[in-house]
């Protein structure tokens, strides 16, 4: 493995005073990880320096073309005050995953894992502590060629930055208002939607925007060639509880398949509920709302963990799901899911690594 | 109208000294045109300033969501030494169509088209001469925000940028090969694919690469709902001379609105042709090909102006159009477009725009 060189800062930050007001993703800490790849010769020089600025030609493939992947993950601290990273090479993998469709060199996987590690140990102390906050770790990769002409980069740059963070949607456990966007598409089949790439974000503002609007927190997605099937919401995967079963959109290629998605199902299955993934027609939602069947609907993603859905507008139809009240289940799994995240229950799954 | 404030190069660079080797895009003028956004103060403080480098925070929300947006466009030199732009305020407007759908602010076009033409004033020298040789512009705007979460930008930056540009293809004026394609999409009904931004190129890498592979130049897109209509090229819009018709897709939101295509509907019926603007599925194509009723294809873009294509492969079928060869209506257009645009016709349409 590359040797990972260290200049540690020499100014280091204010950490935030108050913690209940971190808000999401916008302190960052005192150092990030950096790493470059050059045809012929590959990912080369990773080193953690003190944060700063970056350096790019005007001409940057990036600032035109899209060609750029991220991650999204966390590092949590335990009442004992050991550092904890959720499912890591979940991440790294799916981050390869993404770099294959956007024509990136892939990275090993192993040793990016070794790169956050190595980081959070350094930043260990920017961990928050209060109730639900912790250290968002935002992998990404970005072309760099200056170059304008429409190829996949031969020059790009692999960065890591942390940011401590709080409840991602103000709202926090209390169920969330969300929007069936009938109009705009994020992402269709043969497209890029199971990728984190720019280009599903960028495709996913004018909604978010009219949805917040009219006070509403996401949009729900269709799918974009029927416009019927669900899909997922602006950050998260969905589950929706019907009847007995719990089902969550099938992974057919449109939609990111979420670790925390990944995680839910998991758990839910090794509890004994009954979980289907496969295709969910807002239509069909809606007859079993009507029918009193839909019990329970939730958001999953490492941003808010578990959001549950107390309203859904779909078209001139609201449709208000356990009368606006996180449910069992939902409940069920955040504290499942935090318990294990912040080291409060036993990591029975073995989903957490420990930063040294 | 806000002043734009010049600061001069004390280090001109050299000009390539051989025109025949230009290639397209990657060497770049003296000069570059910089303006900034910021929420409250609307667009501000534009300037000309050296080319350069560019100072970014690494959580600059570009490098993640892909917000940007772009244009494409050229300044020309005529024999007499004249700067000629080519409806310079149809990129403006197409710029702020491209804005208002990923959340940018709107600027003022016709101040944009002022900074144009002062930017390509101070780079005239840079203009090449050489047989279908410009100077390629590209302005183009991108959030800047420090700030990990989907958000419409606050901050963003618009820059102008030139680069003085030979033939997009290395084959010039000769017939392309183009695959159709099968499994990738670029854009869908509902996305951004009217947009001139980084999402639909991001989603366009893969093929083209292995379009490459195979040796075809760029692949021809199909609907991202049906995958039967035809719609548009990698960087070009497309045409088909079908009998007496001469056919291209409509425009419905998942293709750019190129100012070429523009222009060739509007010289094309002009002198009397019949210009259809439909929907063309794959398979009327290859039926048509069948009756040898095919008789020209051809794209259309800033870049390759008229790029006839000599061969479609679809699938197992590969069409051969025209022997091959470039057809009439393509080098009509050819070369009417480019004697306007060179100044080598006169402007009976009022297209061009000197710089003074
Ligand atoms: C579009 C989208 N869907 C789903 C998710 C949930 O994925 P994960 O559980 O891996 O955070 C995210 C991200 O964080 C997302 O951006
Ligand atoms: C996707 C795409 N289609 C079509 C075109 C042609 O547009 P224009 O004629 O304005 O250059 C371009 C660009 O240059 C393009 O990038």
């Amino acid at each position: 493995m590359q040797e990972i060189k260290v200049t540690l800062t020499k100014n280091p930050k204010k950490k935030p005073a108050d913690e209940s007001k971190l808000g999401f993703g916008s302190i960052f800490t005192d150092h990030m990880f950096v790493m470059n790849y050059d045809e012929g010769q590959g990912w080369h020089d990773p080193r953690i320096v003190p944060y700063g600025p970056i350096e790019l030609d005007p001409a940057a493939m990036c600032l035109h073309y899209g060609q750029e992947v991220f991650e999204g993950m966390k590092a949590y601290k335990t009442a004992d005050g050991r550092a904890l990273l959720f499912r890591p090479e979940k991440n790294m993998a799916r981050l390869n995953r993404s770099n294959e469709r956007l024509c990136i060199p892939l990275v090993d996987e192993a040793f990016c894992v070794e790169a956050l590690k190595k980081l959070v140990g350094i930043e260990k102390d920017w961990i928050p502590t209060a109730e639900g906050t912790s250290l968002y770790l935002r992998p990404f990769i970005f072309a760099v060629d200056p170059q304008v002409g429409v190829h996949p980069a031969k020059h790009l740059m692999f960065l890591i930055i942390c940011s401590p963070v709080g409840a991602y949607y103000p709202e926090g456990l209390n169920p969330v208002k969300i929007y069936v966007e009938k109009n705009y598409v994020r992402a269709v089949r043969g497209g890029l939607g199971f990728a984190k790439t720019a280009a599903n974000y960028a495709a996913s503002l004018k909604a978010q925007d009219e949805a917040e609007e009219q006070s509403y927190t996401q949009v729900l997605w269709l799918d974009g060639v029927e416009r019927r099937y669900i899909e997922e919401v602006g950050t998260m995967n969905v589950f929706f509880r019907i009847g007995d079963e719990i089902v969550t959109p099938a992974l057919q290629g449109s939609i990111l398949p979420g670790i925390t998605r990944m995680s839910c199902i998991e758990l839910l299955r090794s509890w004994g509920y009954q979980v289907t993934e496969r295709k969910l027609a807002i239509d069909e939602l809606y007859e079993a709302y009507q029918k009193g069947q839909l019990k329970e609907a939730f958001g999953s993603g490492t941003a808010a963990v578990i959001s549950p859905i107390g309203q859904l507008k779909w078209g001139d139809e609201i449709m208000m799901i356990n009368n606006g009240e996180i449910g069992e289940v939902s409940q069920k799994l955040y504290d499942n899911l935090t318990g294990i995240q912040w080291g409060k229950l036993p990591d029975t799954m073995g989903w957490t690594v420990e930063v040294k």
